[in-house]
């Protein structure tokens, strides 16, 4: 028995765009974003590789991402779980702050720790922040949980429970699991799937728009390699993650 | 305690344009079905009134509704369910005719027999039209639940054991509940709420893209009379429904 889980990285959102720093600001897809979205509907359609149920974060460019390439697959009638648990990395302090003016005004070296570093977080956010989710009501339930800041490490301890109370019983039933989601959450669950190391997870970066499949094992883990539905693009894509916030 | 359910019935079709019975058929909204569906997110804002949970029917007439007007509320971030047992009403073979044709084929008497009888369903609908869902993927584990044809009472029948089932659980936690159908199967839950007899019930009509907002008791069963958002287009909407069909 073998089990299918599809990882999807939402598409360019407004702020990429600006090239802000976003985290939890809750900013809604550009237009390029939505057409990545759709042809990522092109290729799950295509590919005959189609979910039974999926997830997302609580963030409209992910719940986006989702909502059109389900509708471009014709497969919007299935059901749905969302999840903080999904969202991308809090940013803290940097959330809303622009990515090239950071990198001057900090330098190469600072830049990438708080791009990259595996368990340094940047500065906390304030809760006074116009940025801040500290009285966003879909979080009124977490109280402590609610993170001011994260590293990837960070992410990875509040991912991983989810990962097992839901996604794991889900595709435990044999059902084909999609999870749309962020750059760092899914990250997070690639380090965990693939086994990379703390050091190693840095350099690796996921393409936006393109589906990723995975042919885990009864152990959960995959039994081969994962394959970009369009392993050309994903290529060209994470190669343009990485030169991200860079002039 | 009271509990507060929200009802919303989807906009206007592809095939509400065309005047063809639709059914189980999985048409896509108009341009004016998004539209109305944009309305109902603004009358949900500005009233406040916003769900934490959220149920449609498997047809994308009704999921889209949804997607839009929580996205226009700010509120895509609630969790989703989804179910057959919220669908339109199986109109049998009348799914995909022409309404005005079928009126003057058939008669008034008999036309009216279908659209409103509480008991009597059309005639059943071939497994090999091209308008069957026998072998549509989203219904494979129905078996012998699959309709072919239905009557309110049948709608009634399929619907109620979702309400006690899962709805009704939701609600009691003290969830905002909005629930996205159709005409029928919104029809079939109203007249459980309210109490409304066989007879009277072909007599109510549900506007199209105007929420109704209901306050449950203890029971589960109204302590007031429902509202909807906009009274005034809900009664001229309510008399374009009845209107339907006419030539």
């Amino acid at each position: 028995m073998t089990y299918t889980l599809i990882l999807l990285r939402h598409g360019n959102s407004e702020w990429n765009q600006k090239n802000l720093f976003t985290g939890w600001v809750d900013v809604d897809l550009s237009d390029q974003g939505r057409a990545e979205a759709t042809r990522a509907g092109e290729l799950l359609a295509e590919s005959g590789i189609l979910p039974d149920i999926q997830y997302t974060s609580v963030l409209k460019r992910a719940i986006h991402t989702a909502d059109i390439a389900l509708a471009g697959a014709d497969r919007d009638w299935i059901d749905v779980k969302r999840s903080w648990r999904l969202n991308e990395r809090h940013y803290g302090a940097l959330q809303g702050l622009d990515k090239a003016e950071t990198l001057e005004k900090y330098g190469q070296e600072q830049f990438m720790t708080w791009r990259r570093s595996f368990d340094v977080p940047p500065p906390p956010l304030s809760d006074d922040s116009e940025f801040s989710q500290a009285n966003d009501v879909r979080y009124a339930g977490l109280g402590d949980d609610l993170p001011r800041t994260e590293s990837l490490k960070l992410v990875i301890d509040r991912m991983l429970p989810y990962w097992e109370s839901d996604i794991k019983p889900d595709l435990a039933t044999g059902k084909t699991v999609l999870v749309t989601a962020h750059g760092n959450s899914l990250r997070a669950l690639v380090k965990h799937l693939d086994g990379i190391s703390d050091a190693d997870i840095a350099e690796l970066n996921i393409p936006t728009g393109i589906p990723l499949v995975y042919t885990l094992g009864d152990d959960f883990y995959p039994v081969e390699p994962a394959v970009y539905l369009d392993p050309e693009a994903a290529a060209a894509g994470a190669a343009a993650v990485a030169n991200q916030g860079k002039k």
